[in-house]
């Protein structure tokens, strides 16, 4: 059976032309490139390579560009930090639809004598800003609101807020997980002071991550071992993935636009036709400001979770919510959030796309969907209550 | 020109068998093992299969196993846990001559609030039990103790530690970053209550790293983030990683007997060599205990990193303490502790082999090594002070 993965906000195919960069680092330039001999000095070169590719999609500087393992440790990295170079400060503002990596570590803050306001949004998914500025005090030690939400991919006005806070004595990190390489991030034009991304979201490989720390900010490591990454980040560096991860932002840099419109012209077609064949399904997030490859429908009167296993007979591979927080049965944080009714937050879909997907793809997806929905809501008591 | 690579401690080779196990997990069959869907779900089955072949090495069971992203985070990670899972202790015990991945962690946390005490080693490097097990009261909340040295190999006598601790109401973590894999280890024969260990030592990637924690111990993450590894470490899991370390694992387990044989001899061979070729050269560590591969050979009166930039033009690659402390002019701390003296612990040298080192490689190095030895001294200063 073929598979039609339209899971990539969970995780991506590693793009194959990032694999064949990474291969001979397994193997044959295996070098520690902390060590002193030039096998492992010549490695010291190629990291500074990939360094700086990824510094070029963000338009950031090299030195700005902190390797970690994941999307998960940069953004604990940012948080953390942020509280240990301002032992003064004890309230961290953040949003009601972040990501667990955010989430959970400021609720362990919140164990530790830390204040957190989680910033509503709207039906749409957007953003309060007034009461994200109204809640700054002089005692809040960092802002971290995502680029672009994992489950709906409404992005939000990161250069308006980062305008915004820039005297406001607080730092601004942002988890850009889900935005970059999808959509244009300029840390020049948007000042923010810290920025996560994550390899396995754009193609590079699971288990690297990037910590993106503007020249200036006071920084505190989080991983403590030796003098890698200028003593910002102990741990024997990840040679081939750093490698992998300096080619699939490269990659980004090159594709990036006309990606974004195929992708999203795909997504459009998919979420049109889904609409149209499906009564009582709803788009879940603000259309206006999305990423080009997410969709978040709400299904009424069904389960996502009997939604998932029926298509996956068809092999079509797609979430309800954020592959990070499953096992959980709680509809999905961020649906809650937007005040999505029970019944429909409970059977919503999220499909994400990339450039890997065909048209002949989409509708497979559109020809095998609709009829699933129709077949639980037949056995759906609360559909024969609903209608 | 060919490579001679005598660096291992450093880093390793990854396995040409691990890279081809891991190699369909980047482009053929990369979902995310968190998914619902049966793409991803079969990966997280190929995850626990690793799981298993780990805990198989060290006679653990696979719910003890924790996948992080390098020894640097298991080190880290257990030790903030001890103090987290035990706040009213706040003393920790380790060793004069740790690996910066606990004597980092141990200087942050001493920063703030904890007391360290560091346990002294003699002049070859062995501990001195008594002032440990001296040391131990009511406040100590851990003892962190590696299980082998990576600068002279020397191994401590952890199964001796694990039990004298046993019933004294401290937990037990040893760094067996550089033993895994070399020498046998059984953690239900040695009861410690958590072990580091890291990939690319032992033939697997860089950038995977394991952490076992006794079934029972209180435990808090030190990674904040989803419900990965049953809520004790967010960030999705690095797949490819995880299953090239259960490959390793099993190629470890498999032939460590007899590769320890081979790689002591092809050691003993080299310092044998070289202590009869060159005058003025001394064994560091205890020949008693130590790793199958490591010498650490101090060349009076030179610099260690001289040697090594000499010995580079031949292609030789060697290292002068550890290459996570690289960086630094200092003479390595490990020998320091040692009470080596300063005219020898300069020009100290580590040679690290591996299974895939060769006869004919070690018979090359001790070819080259003593020339360069005598030109430096020829240009010394203290050389001829000295004699």
């Amino acid at each position: 059976m073929k598979t039609v993965y339209v899971d990539n906000n969970a995780t991506t195919k590693t793009a194959p032309e990032v694999v064949n960069e990474m291969l001979p680092y397994f193997s044959e330039f295996y070098g520690n490139p902390s060590s002193m001999h030039s096998f492992g000095g010549e490695i010291a070169a190629k990291r500074e390579d990939a360094r700086a590719k990824i510094a070029t999609l963000i338009n950031a500087e090299p030195e700005e560009i902190i390797f970690t393992s994941c999307g998960t440790e940069s953004d604990n990295t940012a948080i953390v930090s942020a509280i240990e170079t301002r032992p003064d400060k004890k309230h961290i503002i953040t949003t009601r639809v972040e990501h667990p990596a955010v989430r959970s570590m400021c609720s362990t803050l919140s164990e530790k004598g830390c204040r957190i306001t989680s910033v509503p949004v709207d039906s749409k998914g957007r953003l309060d800003l007034d009461y994200l500025y109204d809640s700054i005090c002089d005692d809040t030690a960092i802002v971290s609101i995502m680029w672009a939400n994992n489950e709906t991919g409404v992005i939000f006005p990161i250069e308006d807020i980062a305008q915004n806070l820039a005297d406001r004595n607080v730092l601004f990190h942002t988890d850009a997980v889900q935005a970059v390489g999808k959509v244009p991030i300029d840390v020049k034009k948007t000042p923010v002071d810290m920025l996560a991304l994550s390899g396995h979201k754009l193609h590079a490989p699971k288990g690297i991550g990037v910590l993106y720390v503007k020249k200036g900010t006071r920084f505190s490591p989080f991983l403590m071992g030796g003098h890698q990454e200028k003593g910002r980040r102990g741990g024997t560096e990840n040679v081939a993935s750093i490698i992998g991860m300096g080619k699939a932002c490269e990659l980004a840099a090159e594709h990036m636009q006309e990606e974004a419109a195929e992708v999203s012209q795909l997504r459009d077609r998919l979420e049109r036709e889904l609409i149209n064949k499906i009564p009582q399904s709803i788009i879940n997030g603000d259309k206006k400001n999305r990423l080009p490859g997410t969709t978040n429908i709400s299904f009424e009167y069904v389960e996502g979770e009997a939604i998932l296993l029926m298509i996956n007979q068809f092999g079509i591979c797609a979430s309800s919510g954020s592959a990070c927080t499953s096992g959980s049965l709680e509809p999905s944080h961020v649906l809650r959030a937007m005040g999505v009714p029970y019944t429909a937050a409970h059977g919503s879909i999220r499909f994400s796309l990339c450039r890997y997907n065909t048209i002949e793809e989409i509708d497979y997806i559109i020809e095998k969907v609709p009829p699933v929905i129709e077949r639980l809501r037949e056995m759906s008591p609360f559909w024969k209550q609903g209608v």
